[in-house]
């Protein structure tokens, strides 16, 4: 492409500072280096993870920044060494990188990887080696992604070639959201045909759990939130019943034991809420009930008295739903166009990049399951 | 025997209330009734689960009541419908009963039971159906067993009958401390061949645990304790490295995560603290170490950042180390006749049951690793 080699000038939504809103900037973005590929990033999710950053996020470190995990793009080019991608090819930015030689990945047992952001950035969350520039300033790269960006650049161990068949403006959502909560059903807790599942909180995550028991085939799946509107798109991925921890005045906990003999076999945490994660473990059954952090949050401390556990409860936690990023994305892929997982059912809104700041009021206030932002045009 | 069908006068060690001396009493053990057998105990370990009835139990509905659960004994006599029993085998009381038939004992995955005393009583801790009377009172059975007596009676879904040839003195041990921190490394933690692991507080089951973890094969053993005097004890039962915690100016669980790079496979947690909880899961490598739960405390919560789960780390416990117990000590029993495992290195002392007291203070003040009373004549 006559890009290559060249510095880029694209539209990007900066995060100058905490709790304001995003900036549509010119920014530059540079050549990819040895290993790197530079990607336009076609179509984006808004996910909560963002705004956790923008709003929470307790270090100041990690601004200005580009937001944005959950996107879907087209190689513009690649930088030396770079042999598995070509222009052209459709591809998903992944926040936690498969390096494919690491002890973590040459095990079965775990997604994580020695080489990506994570392994040492869980603080900052954010890249020290951003390829972004904008008004003079270094911009990080939230999350080592930054997918609310015309264009990006991600090293290759941090990228998913899918099926060119793959609409991106669907399949951004497997980025992050969707395999965070699916593969935390299917992977982590290993939900077996005929159990009792409990699902807390609806949002996207929660919603990919709900779907994630129901492939698994899971008997009675039962969805939980405080807000009774969620529950029809819950029933849509395979909910079968539906609880409001409001409309009962004894803990959530107490009121799925009764409803299930004891306590459900798995227990799926989709809200980053510690009182929750409580509430989630005491709600399994003893004796082999598995419990799942999903939610994400490092604010607090997750708590609960020992007998919970040494009565035979396991507690676990998942990130990107225990998918080995680079296998398991393009695999997702495959079974959405096989149509053995729903995804279009997330999609609530469609909007534009320089439509994001709504996108993320949407967000703050419950009113939407995904928004998915047009980025660069195809 | 004589004395079956009739009431049994004999000695025992009644706790009569909290944090004083048991009592040497006369005490009157009703004969066994339906599905139930009365056991001869001939000799009993003294457990820390003991103390802590005595010294830190909270509930004063707890007492009076006979203390002890890790016994050996004979079947003196049995009552109407038991026909797995007869007088003379030899039998270790469990305090987790298996009945066979609910769905905890038919599931693989668990050691709980639907019709033990612990399925409803952890909060007290002892039988309500208690056989014995002393000076007109009803005297409870302390985890429905009551080994600090020279007759008890137990339903014989919570007794074992082992080999005839296992010497009780020895074998009693099996029926808490040793199968509780052996099983926690082979059941609950599965310990795997060439794997590195940490076992936090060397008394007893910390000793077992040590054991578990050698014979399944690990490579490296650390033993973690802030008394270095139990450390060569450790080494006998297979520790092949000795941390004291308070020899470091830093936290023990950064301590092993560089002794380790980044954490051990497994960490077995054999204090009942939940600081060492804490510890323990926070030194496991993130990606797949487990955490094992083994010592008992329900004072406190434990806690830790949701990032420790969701980084791939699991949290268990382990109730007498996931053994189904009538299936389990048997087994164990066989395992030692055989040599497959070590029981006389953990008895430091032998005493009488009139000692009892004295065995205590051993005990309170971490002078013995276990203390083993001779109770009834053989």
């Amino acid at each position: 492409m006559a890009t290559a080699g060249k510095v880029i000038k694209c539209k990007a939504a900066v995060a100058w500072e905490p709790n304001k809103p995003l900036v549509i900037e010119e920014i530059e973005v540079a050549p990819p280096q040895a290993n790197e590929v530079r990607i336009k990033i076609v179509a984006t999710g808004v996910c909560h993870t963002d705004l956790y950053h923008l709003f929470e996020g307790k270090n100041k470190d990690g601004f200005p920044a580009v937001l944005g995990h959950e996107g879907g793009g087209i190689i513009e080019s690649v930088g030396p060494g770079v042999t598995e991608f070509q222009p052209g090819d459709k591809v998903i930015p992944l926040f936690i990188s498969q390096c494919g030689d690491c002890r973590f990945c040459k095990s079965p047992k775990t997604n994580q990887c020695e080489h990506g952001w994570a392994a040492d950035r869980y603080d900052v969350m954010s890249s020290v080696d951003s390829r972004f520039t904008c008004r003079g300033k270094k911009i990080l790269q939230f999350m080592g992604t930054s997918t609310f960006s015309e264009y990006t650049v991600m090293n290759q161990i941090a990228v998913a070639k899918i099926d060119p068949a793959a609409p991106l403006d669907k399949v951004c959502l497997l980025g992050c959201g969707v395999c965070t909560g699916y593969g935390a059903a299917v992977n982590t807790a290993q939900v077996e045909p005929g159990s009792t599942c409990a699902v807390f909180g609806l949002g996207a995550v929660g919603l990919a759990a709900v779907m994630g028991c129901y492939v698994a085939g899971a008997k009675r799946i039962i969805a939980i939130d405080i807000n009774p509107e969620k529950f029809e798109k819950a029933r849509v991925f395979g909910a079968n019943e539906f609880v409001n921890p409001k409309d009962h005045n004894k803990p959530i906990n107490e009121v799925l034991s009764e409803m299930t003999n004891g306590g459900v076999d798995y227990s799926l945490e989709c809200c980053g809420n510690v009182g929750v994660m409580r509430s989630a473990l005491e709600a399994c059954v003893k004796g082999w009930g598995v419990a799942v952090i999903v939610g994400w949050t490092d604010m607090h401390d997750f708590a609960a008295r020992p007998i919970q556990l040494i009565a035979g409860r396991t507690w676990k936690g998942s990130l990107f739903g225990g998918f080995k990023s680079k296998d398991g994305v393009p695999e997702m892929v495959k079974a959405y166009l096989n149509k053995k997982i729903k995804l279009d059912e997330f999609v609530t809104h469609n909007m534009t990049l320089a439509q994001v700041n709504n996108a993320i009021e949407l967000m703050k206030h419950g009113k939407c399951i995904r928004t998915v932002l047009s980025v660069a045009p195809q």
